[in-house]
């Protein structure tokens, strides 16, 4: 039978417009990507190298970069990592599991920021080599979201909630963050395995389940 | 804050037992793989070539054999794809999202031998190249179950289940197909892009969510 055909006989439980709150959330897919610090850029770019605007993101201020470095993990090397400005406080990788297993490492899911117990990888760039010594991880997906427009929706900063899919691959993402800030821009953050897994592309509309 | 806190603070509607079957269900992982049809066998290993059985499968009769092909996409290469025994009486191959990103294709979510209207692609093996038409699909979920177990937990052929997989990464998979036979075990068959977005290995435990 044809899954189309299926999805149209088949009961299943259904989620009901009064099951979502009174949103519509775009996606955005992060591909694997490098934050760095200045002493790090000073390393693979050369000492006090300006990166340079690719494309601005989503959020304001962020860009892709256009610089990009190569990973080398204890399996597999990465090529063509794109870097994201601007500079950081700390330099961190993130990767979904699949480029994991390319490099044989296993990373955590974690926010930005904590990295301890993660694992490192070597970074090269133009102008050198660095040997991180932790900052591999899985980004924990979230949702970015204007502060007024979550106190609309009765969200708070560091809630969690539990977005659905719609579609072919339809599936309910729980433990999503909610992250509050004056300037942000709504938008769900996933890696490329989650995007892939739900055949979700940059800018498709997903839902928030009522908490 | 870190994800594990984050899930021990925040309340979220959580699962209960009364909520799912009596069943704990076995993940497998199925890697990007080729079934092969006779004539392409002869064309890609050598006339009246027999498959080698590299590994028993979990289901009966299966194998992954020692053969592998490589795909050529029109934007990429896979090296190394694992052929899968027994010859069928079609050829399909089956990856993941991720992959068809790689190759420059976009496979559409099917049930084996539902190949109208899907991509086609280039194989080489070590006797020649054939251009596959079509075949190229994405695997759509579905779980093996012995027939006696379905109808003891009330679960049909062909019915659609919701699938919840716990842990940091937790989710529910809706759409999943409920596939019996009396020589199946039990077991979800997920793709890469699948088990990476929630975090599953082969032998991982999922539950079915009463329907």
């Amino acid at each position: 039978m044809k899954i189309k055909e299926r999805m149209d006989r088949t009961p299943v439980r259904q989620f009901q417009t009064e099951d979502f709150l009174a949103v519509e959330v775009p996606v955005g897919v992060s591909g694997r990507h490098i934050h760095l610090c200045r002493e790090d850029i000073d390393a693979l770019f050369g000492p006090g190298y300006e990166l340079a605007v690719y494309r601005e993101l989503s959020q304001p201020g962020e860009f892709a970069a256009r610089e990009m470095v190569t990973l080398v993990g204890p399996r597999g090397v990465l090529e063509g990592v794109r870097v994201l400005g601007p500079v950081r406080a700390y330099t961190q990788v993130e990767v979904a599991m699949t480029d994991g297993f390319r490099l044989g490492l296993k990373p955590p899911v974690r926010e930005s920021g904590d990295l301890e117990g993660t694992p490192g990888i070597a970074v090269v760039g133009p102008a050198g080599a660095i040997n991180l010594p932790r900052g591999v991880i899985l980004a924990a997906r979230h949702i970015h979201m204007e502060t007024e427009r979550a106190q609309a929706l009765g969200l708070q900063d560091d809630q969690q909630v539990q977005v659905w899919v719609p579609g072919v691959r339809e599936l309910v993402l729980c433990n999503v963050i909610i992250r509050t800030n004056p300037h942000f821009r709504l938008e769900l953050h996933l890696d490329t395995d989650e995007a892939n897994a739900a055949l979700l592309s940059g800018g498709d509309k997903v839902k928030i389940l009522r908490p």
